[in-house]
């Protein structure tokens, strides 16, 4: 197993993210394992073969298979979940504060997965495994790149759901995950009510992409296109598009925080003692070069075509991928946990209003736990253990 | 007076916006009005010559002097606040439904005088007239491009006060303005504390620039920078950056509006009926069409440079541009009535809540009216009738 990089120490180190909250150290070592999908046929209808996922396991499955929780993962993230690759490790998995012995998700009484997704971002993470444009496609012998097929948040569960039997799963006590990994839990409920018994959506995007997200995930691929070095996503092999990677990430961030966390973290301080804004055009803010240099930092790890059918893919979210939000909605048999966080700027808390009016609508028994913070929609996933009490109770109804 | 291009109408067509709010025109026809400053000091201590700056005044000035308001304009705006160049124009001024006789802002009574910024972002529109990077340095015959000075706030304001000096003010009753304009509504009161009796700042963005809000401004100038066309701000004459400009643009939009109006105006309806986004690349939703469209039509009157220069006035406000917020507040002698818009996604309310508790803790009489809405940043311009009787109210105390 190589280096891993840990993207919470990535942006932690030019963002003066607290560590406070990655303390605790999954107890065992885990490692990144592969599993392989001869042919997969998207919801569109398109085959790829050999679609290979990484994934890593925390806990044992039990005889009966119905100890099992699976989590997904968020826009930028992967399946490094919680633990430690090596004990040298810099920091645990994004959510080992509550992923371990004894923790909220109990890795002794419970076998937590969790997955890389399909088009996965970080194509050149030596710990991530995924399927997507980067992938060479068996019948050019070249990278796909935008001949990749379209696919869709459904499409990541359907691979989950392959993982999933051939590990010998039943049920899941539990399918959760942050911002888009709460879009592929929800999706969990509606494709396969029968094998989820609760859905724990953290700082939820709803049940179907609000038209404002769409405009707002158009805004962080924009950087991507215009980069004359994306030729079309036919990049690879060549000078990669990374300045539009790296803007396409600031945005991200932007729009992962919040201006309680700025003010906070930088205040108005100059980039450089001394040199103020006003001064000169060479000068510049404090928030600015930290969000530059993060955005920077993370986009030598990025693929740009991943980029872009991402955000696709949490464009075209509605659950159930049908015609209507109705019929996915009625499928759901779980009960559901949502947890938002109160100063989220991207996935706003009335999203997830919205998400349990509509569960409600539909029979649906919903309970809902705000994680207080000003940190913004990464609250979810550096503070998820303020919401473990929460998520403790909820797991033992 | 050529043919006025009203912003408002401009947005409208493509976005779907109510026009509910400007059915009430200003009762008699308006002029754009130029006045000069031979030569002006920026608080940077550059000196401009031949500054002119376009105006327009509604109602009549008293013996006193004292019946004047003054309203500044917002980022993308410009001087037209009321009434119609022409009985043909499409529409009225932005904030005619509470400036007219009889309205909040009532030009029997009150002299109401509003002026084109520095730096405005319109420069090819004939009725906007203002001085900055496009506009010809007398020193070398050529635009200034960047090398016209950085400009603050407080400049603004500063023209503002040599204007009303020319015209003869002596007090202003109130000193309004939406977003960008509140900034310089808010300076006026620490600039000229003997001068301004009240200021209403609508979709305020606080007594300096939160550090989120200078990230934000980075995100909206990044496209222009990256478009090659843009060439360190040396355009004119040539072919200009309209990509960038349009993009840009775009991303004010975005930042301007909410969930709800999105979700309202457009919902998740494809820009083609039938052609599913999740089936090709060519495909998009109605929302990301629209306001492509919408960047695209602004940007052919706006100018690449002075969005630039707008960004840093707005990045590097702080009242009484001084070395601490402290001594630009304790300025303040003015009652401040306080206007933030519910659904705001850019000057959240909660920069008003801060604003308020400074503005308290130094004494200064604050009242606050939050105009109901889902429609974003934008229901200060679109709605802010709904502010009318707090205004009427206000002003009479």
């Amino acid at each position: 197993m190589m280096k891993p990089i840990n993207w919470m120490r990535v942006a932690g180190l030019a963002l003066g993210l607290a560590a406070g909250s990655m303390a605790h150290a999954y107890d065992g070592l885990v490692e990144k394992k592969v599993f392989t999908i001869p042919s997969f046929t998207t919801v569109g209808g398109k085959t790829i073969r050999n679609v290979r996922i990484g994934y890593e396991t925390y806990g044992t499955l039990n005889a009966a298979g119905n100890n099992a929780i699976f989590v997904a993962h968020y826009f930028s993230g992967n399946s490094h979940a919680a633990g430690k690759y090596k004990a040298s490790d810099a920091a645990p998995g994004y959510w080992d504060s509550v992923i371990g012995a004894g923790k909220p998700f109990d890795t002794d009484r419970y076998f937590v997965v969790s997955a890389d997704s399909l088009v996965n971002l970080s194509t050149k993470d030596p710990n991530v495994v995924t399927t997507g444009p980067a992938t060479i496609d068996p019948d050019t012998g070249r990278p796909y790149g935008m001949r990749f097929p379209i696919v869709t948040i459904k499409d990541f569960v359907v691979t989950q759901k392959a993982l999933a039997d051939a590990l010998g799963i039943k049920k899941f006590v539990a399918v959760t995950g942050a911002s888009m990994g709460s879009l592929q839990a929800m999706e969990w409920a509606s494709s396969y009510p029968d094998m989820v018994e609760r859905v724990i959506p953290v700082i939820p995007g709803g049940l179907e992409a609000n038209p404002y997200l769409i405009a707002v995930a158009d805004e962080w691929a924009m950087p991507i296109y215009d980069d004359p070095k994306w030729n079309g996503g036919d990049y690879y092999g060549r000078d990669e598009p990374l300045h539009g990677v790296a803007e396409a990430l600031k945005l991200v961030t932007i729009s992962s925080r919040a201006p309680g966390w700025s003010q906070r973290t930088f205040g108005r301080e100059f980039a450089v003692a001394g040199a103020d804004p006003v001064a000169s055009w060479d000068y510049k803010y404090k928030v600015s070069d930290a969000l530059d240099k993060a955005g920077a930092a993370r986009a030598g790890f990025a693929d740009a075509d991943s980029f872009l059918y991402l955000v696709r893919a949490n464009q075209t979210f509605r659950i159930g991928q049908g015609a209507t939000l109705e019929e996915g909605v009625a499928r759901i048999k779980a009960k559901v946990l949502a947890i938002p966080a109160s100063s989220d700027r991207l996935l706003f808390p009335e999203y997830t209003t919205t998400m349990l009016d509509d569960l409600k609508k539909h029979g649906v028994v919903t309970e809902l736990f705000t994680i207080p913070g000003d940190g913004g929609h990464l609250d979810g996933v550096t503070d998820i253990a303020k919401a473990g009490d929460a998520i403790r109770a909820f797991l033992a109804k």
